[in-house]
């Protein structure tokens, strides 16, 4: 296989459907998201892609099986008022930077054959610290959906993120231009130490409130009680094991 | 050459032969299996495979003639009721992730010419630990495999191995998947430390009841009793240098 | 996107116009050159390239909205006696070797396309310690240019600039010479720990020489005060960290 | 520039000629050979390779012109009873795995179209140790070389040089095999931490007895004269350093 294989495993009618892409990042926020958004609305997988910009590799799963790792896309026929969508998620990112270019060209080309006007790429942007009060971040690839986004909460900040945005996301946004696709870049800031589904519900709430749909939030809000449970108790540990300095949660070091 | 070159040096008939894969991996167990079966068997060399994604390198030989760094694949004509096979061995395994993609997509190729239906991928799994008592772990790529394979042996566990699996092993399983050929990886616990003559023998003894095939295994014995003497030595060593520490099994550092 | 994009913005015709490159590198000497050259003239963009080679990236801008990375030509028709040009600026140059090549073939073929006769590339060379007196070293792909750019002020010196030059710099003058293109490399010497806004004021004082331009260098001139006062408390920072330590400019560490 | 350029310089007619290869390697041995070889025997340049696969550089000379980083070969018409020679030399090998195997199959290709039937290839083999006694190790891609190489001198080692071969002289021995070109790797045992001159003698005197060809060696006592100075120096320095321990040769570390 030397080259990215494109895999059609279901035919299916769209009406200009909205493109959410949630792959592996920091803190997984998007992926969180995307994940959770297929399963709840039970989504149906209409495409893989495998490339040999991922790496060569399969996971192997609690039954024994393996799965080769790779890209995927979903369809979902929005209900009532609901908007038709496809969502891309997937196990990695390209390894490569060309890679990132050749994959996100062929995102850009299924959802121009889908006839996308808007893509929604999720992210996160990690702070090095833990977040007290939850952020999300905005970015985009044409001025006039500065203001629609603010409406949904979304915050625009001189300098943030700063280093621009990174794969997949970013050059949805970039490339997407080229084409004339409008491009969103939903950004939940994150410490980066962990997967956050909490930063990941608050990504969820505004991306709900522009797709003007509702997701239950069940699974990620578990998954987030889980999560603060794991950081409470490395919390204690660290103060045990430093008993003479004040452990503040700053100081919690990479763990995920 | 800029491409993959492939070399056949016999023509040779076989009746739905079984593929096993025996590249360099962990504890070179599988090499140690697939290598020691071409010898025993006396399989026939049938293709070389040179390519671009292999280390720019010779091997010098003792004679000091050299040889140009390649994967081989050698046929074994079954008797009475044993399966025809395809062996796959070789110096290394692509130096890139890319031409993991394209030379396991080169094997399947070749797997489907002479009309392969199994495939046994031979593999280790480094735990970073001395293992006491041998195990031989499985992957499959189609769910009625799991079964059949536990007869022969084969332990399913959750999470392991962690990680996934790497490499060609690992891509025989997922893309043979997508050309609908039956795959299984047979996969060595071994520290990841040295090379393991002795768990490749039971990985053997596993694959020859999977394969109804009988492989004497005398010259892995004694590969397996001199690695046990290193071992033995190394353990003295480095008590000798830590006098005031006990020296377990688990503290040996990697030496091959 | 596999292959690097040409974007053809804006036709305009130019009688035998030079190509000065001032692409991101040490000290960013030749980008600060060639972006305020681009502003103070007003030159028109008449080319974008996007290339699988770049990192996958977005900038943000402070209005919230994306740039995607890119290397960009500019076209300014001379007035009076000056001559016309070609400018080359961007934000990154190629992030692989094979990159640097396929790019710098590209802008050759963009420079053939319009006549160009003769190249500046303009770069700095960093010594590691902070530059008192201000030089200009050059390089150059006829033996002919080097009394030519003396007259400049430009200095030839022999095992400067050691190790070469590397990226788009060097494989104009390089790959130039074997298209026939005559091209001068103007090197800016700087401490390669800061951008230098004060050194690319020289590099522009000598090739508006070489040009017979005259461009302003008021926004330089603010960078390069501006500049000096963070050295300057950096200064100030170091010696209080540091009571027993005379600290000279030599001392200073890499900071951007 | 996307692919390797291999641009002819001047057509000459050789008999049945040899090639001598002699890129840079450990202790520019090969090369050291291979340049004195061209400079004393006054060879013509016949043909220039570029390639994105050497580093994105142009070398600066001293009169400030540059040199655009490629590989040459140069073609000497024997007096006498001295063969004819293709010379193969340049300022690097390929900085890529996949680049070693295109230019040491373009190598070939030039070598099939001259008609050559044997290849020199002349490396060096690094033993971490300053080394007393002169040794030049052989490798071959043919069985009867051996024995034809030792009576001029040549010494083939069971496990020397451990490691194989890597780059074009392993490539062209492993390579040249498959093509049906006899090859000979002359390998001088060198320290690995400096530039040999002193060695390189070694390795041209075999060669010389081979190829039934006289070459002077001024120039190569001479550097090596030199460089036993800066030995000396480096010596002397690292004992005033370390006035405790004895420094032996082999305590020198890497200089070059």
């Amino acid at each position: 296989m030397k080259e990215t294989l494109i895999r059609k495993i279901k035919d299916i009618a769209l009406r200009d459907p909205v493109l959410v892409e949630g792959l592996p990042g920091v803190g997984h926020v998007g992926k969180l998201v995307a994940d959770h958004m297929v399963e709840a609305l039970k989504a149906d997988k209409i495409i893989e892609i495998y490339s040999p910009h991922f790496p060569p590799q399969v996971l192997v799963k609690n039954d024994g099986t393996i799965k080769q790792v790779r890209n995927e896309i979903y369809a979902y026929k929005g209900r009532d008022s609901e908007p038709d969508m496809l969502l891309l998620i997937g196990d990695y990112q390209s390894a490569t930077n060309e890679g990132h270019y050749e994959l996100t060209g062929i995102f850009l080309d299924i959802a121009q054959e889908f006839g996308v006007k808007r893509i929604y790429a999720l992210g996160g942007y990690g702070t090095g610290q833990f977040v007290d009060k939850p952020t999300v971040l905005g970015a985009v690839n044409r001025h006039e959906l500065v203001e629609e986004m603010k409406h949904y909460g979304v915050v625009f900040n001189e300098n943030e993120p700063g280093g621009g945005i990174v794969g997949a996301s970013g050059l949805l946004l970039g490339l997407g231009k080229l084409k004339g696709i409008d491009a969103i870049c939903i950004i939940g800031v994150t410490s980066g130490y962990i997967v956050d589904p909490k930063e990941a519900q608050e990504v969820l709430r505004v991306l709900s409130k522009a797709l003007r749909l509702e997701v239950g939030m069940q699974a990620l809000e578990d998954r987030a009680k889980e999560m603060e449970k794991i950081i409470g108790k490395l919390q204690e540990m660290e103060k045990a094991q430093s008993p003479y300095e004040v452990t503040s949660d700053e100081d919690l070091r990479y763990i995920g």
